[in-house]
């Protein structure tokens, strides 16, 4: 706000919980904002139809955001292509190289970055939108040689509007990661969910935190976890077969020797390297974006952990944990 | 407190955060509480040693309490064989057959009933305890055809005193129950954990709320966990086995179909019939103490997901979910 003083409208598409919390958090940064869902929306800035949003977005040469689930992107993108093919790009979707190839598909040449912000909850739906569901989040925002500047512009911009601080890397890289931080989470807590209940009522009794928040994420309606963890097969692969391989490394070691001392320490180590990440303090990088190589040094600040935290006009700035 | 105007003292063995909560909990419900551990703890009712404690527990007549990990079960018995073999026995260790056996090894004749109080949280010791660990939590009193019917009355008061509700079922069951809700939650934990700390800062910077809770349980200290996931090894093999076959097939049929519909509804179901279960009504049930077949109806009530959840003189009042 303090550099651009007015901004492009904003048309969200999909208004669950994340395309419905984008929606009211753009709008909480004063843009203007509308959209549209297959599911009717009681909202005076839903209009009646997807068709509908996008002509108005093409009409007021508004900033586009699929936030659908990624079997229906394919749809949206064809209805985009009909209605809005000028239109600036970006999206929410939970994984980014397919949603990166069915634009190349549908709309070949459109000014588009990816996007996926980093925040959920197992209540989903319009209803469960929040302004402030982003608020200090990562959203990653794609980073790859030939994305468009303008588009990575505005997804940028309405990363930070949302309250959230943008993680600069590629579609291979965040889908390779998330495998292991968001798709694996989800199937272990279903596995974890699925073997506790089958100890009947007295163990689902006796069921305290352990159990609770490890199988929390399986509250979330099983149609969206599948859309998540389907869309990112190949990654999702490896990360599943890196944990079989310690699952069954540890049952080996349990059973032969008794112990388990080499999992349970390389957890421990795990859930500190994460805690160390979140306690680090940050050392502010400007990066100058008219810099033919800004695009390579942001792609390394996500790698190391990094995050932009604001625009100033042809200067972003990064944090990096010290 | 209604019941029973003089109670027993309290000895608690072992002053980390279980053993530490309880000593709070119980002085919270009006009773006399002593104690001893291992590591010096600042509070006037540390006795200096166990060997202390356990003198003054025979004197006074107190209830023990076994607050230490397993490991260090067998050389408290020893002490408990010198210095105190009359006294009533409990404990609050998070495997109940070990225990049993090492009660019989060390105390053969002991009037010893078995308890594992549902409740922790990822700090350990003295200073992380408190008299309010217990509210509302599941706390199993094991139950068996010859458990000694005056220790078992002190274990339930002990439980209802630091205000959580009992469950009564078998050593055995119990072991198997808490192999699935407990040490494997706790060994899924430190898969993900490793799995995810595998891809890295950017893989860190990007976890959001599925890896953060399903990592929580690995911020506890590993010594902890392994004395835990170690003591109960047959029955969590039964478990892991169980994870293993689910985790397997659902690799599977990523690989071959692409599909995880079946693994994430099967996740979604149990999930669902925990929250069923927290969320049911309850029935009330009076148990007469003094029937025969007391303790085979106060196991049905366990294995059913029912608790007690308070003695009236010679009648123990238990609610079923409905």
């Amino acid at each position: 706000m303090k550099n651009t003083p007015v901004r492009r409208p904003v048309c969200v598409i999909g208004l669950g919980l994340i395309g419905g919390s984008v929606l009211r958090a753009a709008a909480r940064a004063g843009r203007d904002v509308f959209g549209a869902s297959d599911v009717a929306v009681a909202d005076p800035r839903a209009e009646p139809t997807v068709a509908a949003a996008l002509e108005r977005a093409a009409s007021e040469d508004a900033l586009v955001v699929l936030a659908v689930p990624l079997p229906a992107v394919d749809e949206v993108l064809r209805l985009m292509a009909k209605h809005a093919p000028e239109c600036l790009l970006t999206d929410v979707v939970s994984v980014k190289e397919p949603v990166a190839a069915a634009v190349a598909k549908r709309l070949p040449g459109a000014r588009y970055a990816g996007g996926h912000p980093m925040a959920g909850k197992s209540a989903s739906g319009w209803d469960a939108g929040s302004a402030d569901l982003f608020d200090g989040a990562a959203w990653v925002v794609t980073t790859e040689e030939d994305t468009s500047p303008e588009a990575w512009r505005e997804a940028v911009t309405l990363a930070l509007d949302c309250g959230a601080q943008v993680v600069p890397t590629t579609a291979r890289e965040h889908d390779a990661a998330v495998a292991r931080i968001s798709h694996l989470p989800h199937l272990l807590a279903a596995v974890l969910a699925a073997t506790g209940a089958e100890g009947g009522s007295l163990a689902l009794s006796l069921a305290a935190g352990s159990f609770a928040d490890g199988t929390r994420v399986m509250g979330t309606r099983p149609e969206l976890v599948l859309a998540m963890c389907e869309g990112n097969r190949a990654h999702l692969l490896d990360a599943v077969d890196d944990a079989l391989g310690r699952l069954g490394a540890a049952r080996g070691s349990l059973a032969s020797t008794g112990g388990l001392a080499a999992t349970i320490r390389a957890g421990h180590e795990g859930r500190e390297a994460l805690n160390d990440l979140r306690a680090a303090g940050a050392e502010e990088i400007p990066i100058d974006l008219t810099d033919p190589e800004a695009f390579e040094t942001l792609r390394d600040l996500g790698t190391a952990g990094g995050r932009l935290t604001r625009l100033e006009g042809d200067t972003a700035i990064g944090t990096l944990p010290v």
